[in-house]
């Protein structure tokens, strides 16, 4: 868990904003659900492996007296989210009477995630979320696809790519492998180690788990990947509506698996040349709402992993301006009265009385983004008579 | 806690946008703390009663099996963060030396607190705080003012004031009472209850604590109020600075308390007419930041609830324009083209595929926020030749 400089905060905020924005143009409308959730439904199953690094919160008052001495599930009843995926089936299961018949969400926020300390993972993270509920058709795919990439190009990341798969063609090769369909995830927990253990490694555990005969087709099925690949009918809608508009940016790739159990379709993973893992992903979950409903409700979604996009920005200049007006003590009231003046004039206004050594402070301040200063030299003369100098 | 719908969020979105930009446009910089914290820098006595009410975060993996058995506090080692003043102090120890030397702080975000839920009160809530930290100047308090009242006018609250003291005229009066200085703190939770049981309720309960000379010399020492009230030296100063930009806004209030021990200096609390409870308030704490730095850091800060001055606001409109735009599938690709021009136009736009009952649809979406919307009839003509029309 981080702190941020308010160098680092100013970035970020305007990132956020951009792609907020951009999500927003594209029709989505942002919500947003609490931190915690009841911890039955953050242990439901749906949350895969994440569930296993959700912060736990103690009960508190008799509840917690009475748990004490019980074993470590009776101790909690709330836990911090650890995707935004989760929160929202429930959210939508809450709410869906006052939501649109297919509703567009936005959801940006921090997740928690107790994660062993490593470079590049943080235990508080940011997602930024947008999920289709509602709706079947490919046209939901279609437009997370276009509103990511747009949102990716608004802050500067025009050269993401997608990757593209669906849930029941990845099933179908493996079936047509020999793995019998009860050994499936079992399957497609190796199959999703290709990028970092090869074909080779792929097919020696594949012959550990499954035998000779798999592991050898598995070999073909995976060399067969260098060829020119189809597109398969599943996906062709998804490809011809975006070549207009993001040319070349989609590729499908029957390997792709995406780690989570709730996929029933369409699944996606967006890609950076400079970034070493996804910067994000998503896919088609049609069971995971209903569930809560007892109702059947299509659902989409997409997520962005925000640090790892924030990490491939380079630098994001606000285009506000920002000036330091100086003034002595005795000017206090006057010094106010030009700082309203230079804010409705468009600018960030830090007032400083008069230090003892001025070169320090307001090189200090440039460190801080402040890019100009001027002295209230006349008290009464107002904003306009300012001697404005950038601070060099 | 709760769930926002998209028009709350939007509402809330456009207030607290309000809000940062004004503190920004006043020179203070936004800076982001984690929402947990260790759990003993959330007990150490700086967060007062607010301390019981934090939520604590169970130990993971092998920690927390030793933990199993022991009591409550040996489960514990993070905490949510109850307020941002103790997560400032922890951020500028760990960051003083990247900071200027007078650092002035925007923290916007979560706090939580596991109160009992009743009207009004929320587990999840947003404060936006304000604080300068390195200036002992009464400028400070005056920037934090105006800073504040401006934030407030930005979002239509123009109607605030702000009642202020000193603890030390606090306790000066105390004492002339005949309270004794080490039984000044209970006394202050009896006068902080003027507002709600009245001078005599006050009297009634100073008499059970400290006896009938006390009592009487609290009501005669709270009846003086009604008369005219001179301005102590002590926050002239702050008067004067603060007079011509608002007028008649601040109130000299020498029975202010304040609930924090950690208050050394000036304390306020901004009220309005239509807000049964304050909106906001803060002091100056002298000895808190510096604490755990070893040296001597004087901090002023404000804080507004966030939720609070939310339901002062009636309604708010963000200026932007808003189309749903209806196509028929086959015209997907030629949908994305216009509503991308539609989005370069300056609009919010939602793509709707030709639904069964557009009437139905169309209204939904009104309720949602959407004003107009057009039909996609000839799809290679792009926006410019779209017939826009309102919803109605």
């Amino acid at each position: 868990m981080r702190d941020f400089l308010p160098k680092e905060k100013g970035t970020r905020n305007h990132l956020l904003a951009k792609i907020i924005g951009s999500y927003a143009a594209h029709g989505f409308q942002e919500i947003e659900t609490p931190a915690l959730e009841a911890i039955e439904r953050l242990s439901s199953g749906d949350g895969g492996d994440n569930e296993k690094l959700a912060f736990r919160v103690l009960k508190r008052g008799e509840e917690l007296e009475q748990a004490i001495g019980s074993g470590a599930d009776a101790l909690s009843d709330l836990g911090l989210r650890y995707d935004l995926t989760v929160p929202l089936t429930r959210y939508y299961a809450t709410n869906f009477s006052k939501l649109p018949k297919v509703f567009k969400a936005i959801q940006v926020g921090p997740v928690w995630r107790a994660e062993r300390p490593q470079k590049g993972r943080y235990r508080q993270f940011v997602q930024c979320d947008i999920d289709i509920i509602g709706d079947d058709s490919n046209f939901s795919e279609i437009e997370l696809l276009n509103a990511s990439l747009n949102a990716l190009s608004a802050i500067g990341i025009g050269d993401a790519r997608v990757r593209i798969n669906h849930r029941k063609l990845l099933t179908d090769s493996i079936s047509s492998l020999g793995v019998d369909s009860s050994q499936h995830a079992k399957a497609m927990i190796t199959i999703d180690k290709l990028d970092k253990i090869g074909i080779e490694g792929v097919a020696l555990e594949m012959k550990e788990r499954f035998g000779e005969e798999v592991a050898s087709a598995t070999s073909s099925w995976l060399a067969s990947m260098s060829a020119g690949l189809q597109i398969p009918s599943e996906l062709m809608e998804i490809f011809t509506a975006l070549e207009i508009l993001h040319p070349g940016k989609l590729r499908f790739d029957p390997t792709l698996v995406r780690g989570m159990g709730y996929y029933t379709g369409t699944i996606f993973e967006i890609e950076h040349p400079e970034s070493g893992s996804s910067i994000g992903g998503g896919g088609r979950y049609d069971g995971m709402v209903g569930k809560w409903l007892g109702a059947n409700v299509p659902a989409v979604g997409i997520s962005i992993g925000f640090e790892r996009v924030a990490e491939l920005v380079s630098e994001s200049a606000t285009s506000l301006k920002s000036l330091v007006i100086v003034f002595d003590h005795e000017n206090q009231a006057a010094a106010l009265a030009t700082q309203a003046e230079a804010i409705t004039a468009g600018y960030l206004v830090r007032l400083e009385i008069t230090p003892k050594k001025l070169n320090v402070v307001l090189d200090s301040l440039k460190e801080q983004g402040f890019q100009e200063f001027a002295l209230l030299e006349d008290p009464q003369s107002g904003f306009k008579r300012l001697n404005i100098k950038p601070i060099s």
